[in-house]
């Protein structure tokens, strides 16, 4: 028997920098793509300032209403770096410097390197465990079930090695894409409409596309049943067939 | 006299396909770099799913929060098109096709296309004013504080030529870049630490960089004062050069 049960995640992207139009985000699309494949599907994502009160009961409130919940950005050694005394603070938890986390340092910094800022990156809430960082050294950790990882895309992205073993999946979403061109959306709209409802379990979702000199439009069909889907793959691609213009 | 106040605005970006990691989110940070100059900051965003319950009350928590609020996505012919009646629904009120809609809809297509699904797009909360589209001619529109653009990011850049003149702005955030290369951000954070708290108003950010053979960090002055952050500019650069290890 397949786990069928579906596992949710949250995810909060904290910094200024991504609000401003300075920073463009990939983490998100980064942890969905790693999530996906161990039946873990993102409910909602939030963009955080660096206020500590929001973040705090951002980090409260998802950690209720998700089964699993990752933060980005935040974790490093200057005075924006805000991140873990937030976590903490979310759950009443005491923070301070860890052996642990300053071993890991340890590995990355000479001794007179490691100065009273990069010491603030061994400072976890009690409890939480770490989360190695291979490319960087300075951990994340986890807190309950919220993953806490750095902002820098290829750090982050280092962290997840150390997630898969920690999550426990459900039902894996499965995706087809029918990719027309020269096809209307609002001609499709109601086949497409027509196949959803034939379907349990099944949400189809219809994206137009532009290039320079082509458009059309992509049907994504998703669903936990590759052998449905196959089916709803068979229906729209006769569907639009079918069309008058296609 | 210039308009001193902070006025802030929330985006809400909505589809599942930016949550799956299939669609990569960039009408944020277009809209950022559009709010920017009018004087508007970005104060969260947050990318929801195709859950008609969680947009609605999403949409009445931000009209309430923010000066202005920004909805992606969700408004074209399908039947995951669902923002309309959202944000109806978020203000209680009656939501209808529209004589005005119809009319930018039949620039674009014969009477003989207008079909029912199309139609939809002319649907349009009671009271609301039009956003013109001169992309594709199906309108956005404005429902009090609340800006609801398409989500194809052609089509919602189009969109956002029609809200200048309807935002009223207040002070502009301006901000100032040092790049310094072979620098570890703990041994500048002391020092960084040190110029914020130096200055009212100003926030410093610490961004660290990688590429194949270089590493380095940006550090980020925000602040409204455009004579200050020259200064504070200066001040960084020198605590760069006063480093050690530069």
């Amino acid at each position: 028997m397949t786990n069928r049960k579906r596992v949710t995640a949250g995810v909060l992207l904290i910094g200024d920098e991504l609000l401003s139009g300075r920073t463009q985000d990939t983490n998100l699309a980064e942890i969905a793509k790693f999530l996906g494949p161990l039946g873990v599907q993102i409910g909602e994502a939030r963009i955080l300032s660096d206020n500590a009160d929001i973040i705090r009961d951002t980090v409260k409130a998802f950690s209720e209403r998700f089964d699993y919940v990752f933060t980005t950005g935040g974790i490093g050694p200057t005075h924006d770096d805000i991140t873990a005394d937030c976590i903490a603070a979310a759950f009443d938890l005491g923070i301070s410097e860890r052996e642990d986390a300053l071993n890991e340092l340890r590995k990355r910094y000479e001794d007179n390197e490691l100065n009273d800022a990069r010491r603030r990156m061994a400072r976890i809430p009690d409890g939480a465990s770490l989360i190695a960082n291979p490319v960087s050294q300075a951990p994340g950790f986890q807190t309950r079930n919220v993953f806490t990882l750095a902002g820098v895309p290829q750090i982050m992205r280092g962290m997840l090695a150390d997630i898969t073993h920690r999550i426990e999946g459900g039902a894996k979403v499965f995706q087809i894409t029918v990719s027309v061109s020269n096809v209307g959306e609002g001609d499709a709209a109601a086949g497409l409409a027509k196949i959803e409802g034939a379907y349990d379990g099944i949400s189809i979702g219809s994206y137009p596309w532009f290039n320079e000199d082509l458009r059309g439009v992509n049907f994504v069909a998703r669903g936990t049943d590759e052998a449905v889907l196959a089916q709803v793959k068979q229906d729209i691609e006769q569907m639009v067939a079918d069309l008058p213009s296609a």
